[in-house]
């Protein structure tokens, strides 16, 4: 595959082309005051008559707005809860009888479990008063009792129902400190940590931070998970597209980072940032260490800040490849705080634990003066904290049960059978997509899919296959004025109930397709969904074939 | 009192006078790009040589995150934290031994206890796994384990732990539509309800909507509570004040609404919402019924929506008055959802429940048109959804235990205590500070405080007494380069560890001074709080007494 580079940073945001992202063609904006509001004082005459047009109308609300896109819960998951919704009320009406959500990493609706001694300890913060009963520990693990009154200690009053302090609760941030010591041997500060409720309003926090205007660009790679886009769209910046190259296993070149900022300064872009997300979302690659250094010192040779999305750390299925995170290799290269601004983001909803609904997660923010750092408090402070539970998860999933401890094992046991069950899907689903490096370890084996080719998922939850669709299906994605990548997930969807997500909603390179597809489905469902999927394509390909 | 308006929306939101609340004066933004970026091609020339200055500093980062302000956790409570540090480490190093948070409305961190059955059934819904055990029946209350499965049962794979749809779980919307309809005898739609990590993401969703530039303006009270004007700072709009009358026991006239939005039309400002806070915050007044329906025809025939910041519903202390939804005095007066359009907010955060580390909260959005909704299910989706906790406390604090139930008895105990104690508090807090009215029930009585006049709390959990503040403070605040109410509640917290808020947080009438302090120090530490404030003021009016 051939890499073209596909418009300026500028263009990107504000075309309406369909071949990267979609991007809604804004309606032109009334440049006189709303015509429902009246323009003589309304002290000196009558008020108008009242008008039967609501006060809020496409034409007049922030453009912001409707420029943003997030096409994990857009038009084809909004499509498939009518479906579901059909289902639910007239069953047998379509040729399926369950939607199977792949659209979005969500394990636990899926039916991954939770881990237990997470749980329990959830359970009784939310509920002390058991904590001295004598059923409590014929119920929970006496760790998890053990670890309930210490994180409770560490807060004021025990209180649980109180609005912490607007970065997390002090005690749970040295933990969460003492985990990223434990994990990248390097100093971690408390201070550094905001824990909020998941990882998106902190990127949010660093977007409306560092985005002044249009002019201010956030580098971002091509494909991204579209909360990037969506934030810089909403903050009103502009995204710098640097491409991730898929012949090489989407690959993250310096020279192309190079490229690209040097392509959106010459067009009058201030760039601010790079978003790096490693493990990839929705490419799944796992950067290498001498990679991640270039990207590194590309940073602080360019005064960048690094925004490194780092929620799959935990989601790595290769032996021959490791997390290693960004801060790790800044100080492993010499580089301190001072040397590079530096932003972490994890999450519990992904890793093992899976604990979407929990919201929590937290950034790691190194390299500010602490003016800007009390620039950040202020604006966390709005929101007064994060909730609760999921600054207990976030401490949890950083400080899990040890060696020795009552839940070991079965913690161990726990974490040990669904990362094994994730890399057997991995495999399988990339099979599925026509890797050909990978056994498949299903009996009933099926024939790969014509024109589709993918990479290997070394890690995160998603497979990202390129479809390549004959010319009579992009015709008739046209006739339907939709991408064509659309046009084929909409049709898999009516076809089979099952959910993916159109490439356009992440970028690609312009005449390429894709979808993503998360590899969530249990084991035991996977045969089922790739025998709907594979019928469906063939007969999508015998419709449309050249 | 005489009212004086003060200058403009615009005037409002840029000055840096200390007379209304703090505005930050804005540093010079760089006209070129950012001095630690080259100019020159990466590609054609090495990299500048690396900087020891950080890439970001507050000269170049987003001037509307400069301009916002909280002062609820503002200067002087990063001052109390220090203050708490400090006693900690060094005990006795000051001449009090705690600090008593009177900043914020936070009951449970200073000893209110939560709702049994509320934390049961999230203690069950966190760890299902419980729920068969026969140790759990001894534990929790059958109504508990009975609610906690109709909950599950409600979410898709019982999955707590999974991310729900973008609004909140549809079975939760269900009750709380339910628990709406119950309150105010008027028709609720599940599908109107926006579940929320608290009220405040709700607010700013809202303003994100209808905030296109600064010259879209938002009528506010003033006083309020500084989100809004935090948030609307954020968004790059326009405050456009109206004043609520003090003398008239913070009244809201309708005749100040026209007149300020007279103003700003005059001044180029589109207005597009009003924003209503009942019961007040930080004022405490309920509002008249007759009231409210003179703001809903304002606001019908001036085309603004309605936001109606509702959080206190359930805390109201006198039998004269009662909370009305502002969508049932709408419905009442026979407008449906096509004649206003309105966003009411509740939080799980006040009430008797007080659950402010939950994060839970809902808006209850009509009068929008599909393809509005559309965009505000966009803008929540980009999160994902709120947390699952929050969600379940929402509704449950929408549908408590009914007469019958297992749990009712002290459930309503439990409830009646909270709110009864609260309205004692009300009142022994409102005497200290002037009230002519009210009787102290304290066999300790004190003097009033020389020069502090004070309204009732009808409702909400907090005062704002006025304090005339002799010529001489004056002086020596503007000596000190800060607003004098500031003055006056620094040296009252180096003094006594009391940590009051400064009235330029919320806003005030130019030449009066205020301060907010929530009611919720528990009852039997008030009288020590008094006597502690009573002591310091004496001193501090000797002092600077003219």
């Amino acid at each position: 595959m051939r890499r073209s580079v596909i418009g300026s940073a500028k263009a990107l945001s504000n075309c309406s082309c369909q071949n990267h992202w979609n991007v809604r063609l804004l309606r032109p904006l009334a440049s006189s005051p709303s015509r429902f509001l009246s323009s003589t004082s309304v002290l000196d005459s009558p008020p108008p008559p009242p008008s039967s047009m609501p006060p809020v109308s496409l034409d007049n609300i922030n453009p912001k707005v409707l420029k943003c896109e997030y096409a994990v819960r857009g038009e084809i998951v909004t499509l498939a809860q009518a479906l579901q919704e059909e289902l639910k009320s007239k069953p047998g009406s379509h040729p399926f009888d369950e939607i199977l959500y792949c659209n979005i990493g969500n394990p636990q609706s899926l039916g991954q479990q939770p881990i237990t001694f997470f749980r329990e300890v959830l359970a009784l913060c939310d509920h002390p008063s058991i904590l001295d009963r004598s059923e409590t520990q014929g119920l929970f693990s006496a760790d998890a009792i053990e670890r309930a009154w210490q994180i409770l200690d560490q807060i004021p009053g025990r209180a649980t129902g109180a609005y912490s302090h607007s970065q997390g609760i002090k005690g749970l941030r040295d933990t969460i400190a003492a985990g990223i010591e434990a994990r990248d041997g390097f100093p971690a500060d408390p201070n550094d940590i905001f824990l909020t409720d998941g990882a998106s309003p902190a990127v949010h926090m660093m977007m409306q931070l560092l985005i002044r205007s249009e002019k201010d660009g956030i580098l971002c790679p091509i494909p991204q998970y579209p909360l990037y886009s969506a934030s810089i769209a909403l903050h009103g910046g502009a995204l710098v597209p640097y491409y991730l190259d898929e012949a090489t296993g989407w690959g993250l070149e310096v020279s192309e980072l190079k490229k690209q900022l040097a392509d959106a300064k010459s067009k009058g872009i201030t760039p601010r940032a790079l978003v790096v997300i490693n493990p990839g979302n929705p490419t799944g690659q796992v950067l290498a260490e001498d990679n991640q250094r270039g990207i590194v010192e590309f940073c602080k040779q360019e005064g960048l800040v690094l925004l490194a999305d780092e929620v799959y750390q935990e989601n790595v299925y290769v032996p021959e490849k490791k997390f290693h995170s960004f801060k790790k290799v800044a100080r492993s290269m010499g580089y301190g705080a001072k040397d590079i601004s530096l932003v972490s983001y994890q999450s519990v909803s992904k890793g093992y634990y899976g604990e979407c609904g929990k919201r929590g997660g937290y950034m790691e923010v190194t390299g500010f003066g602490p003016e800007i750092r009390e620039q950040i408090y202020k604006v966390a402070s709005v929101n007064l904290c994060s909730n609760i539970s999921g600054q207990i998860l976030a401490s949890l999933v950083m400080s899990p049960p040890k060696v020795g401890d009552e839940s070991y094992e079965s913690y161990s046991a726990e974490k040990d059978g669904i990362l094994s069950s994730l890399a057997r899907r991995a495999k399988m689903c990339a099979y599925t997509f026509g890797i050909s490096d990978v056994q498949l370890t299903l009996e009933d084996a099926f024939n790969n899919l014509e024109g589709v080719t993918c990479n290997k998922a070394e890690g995160a939850m998603y497979l990202f296959p390129c479809i390549r669709l004959p010319e009579k299906a992009i015709k008739a994605a046209e006739a339907a004025k939709t991408a064509p990548d659309n046009f084929y997930c909409r049709r898999l969807l009516n076809a089979t109930g099952i959910v993916f997500v159109p490439g356009s909603g992440f970028g690609q390179l312009p005449g390429t397709w894709h979808f993503r597809c998360t590899i969530l489905p249990q084991e035991d469902k996977i045969p089922a969904v790739v025998s709907r999927l594979t019928e469906f394509h063939k007969s999508f390909m015998d419709e449309f074939r050249d």
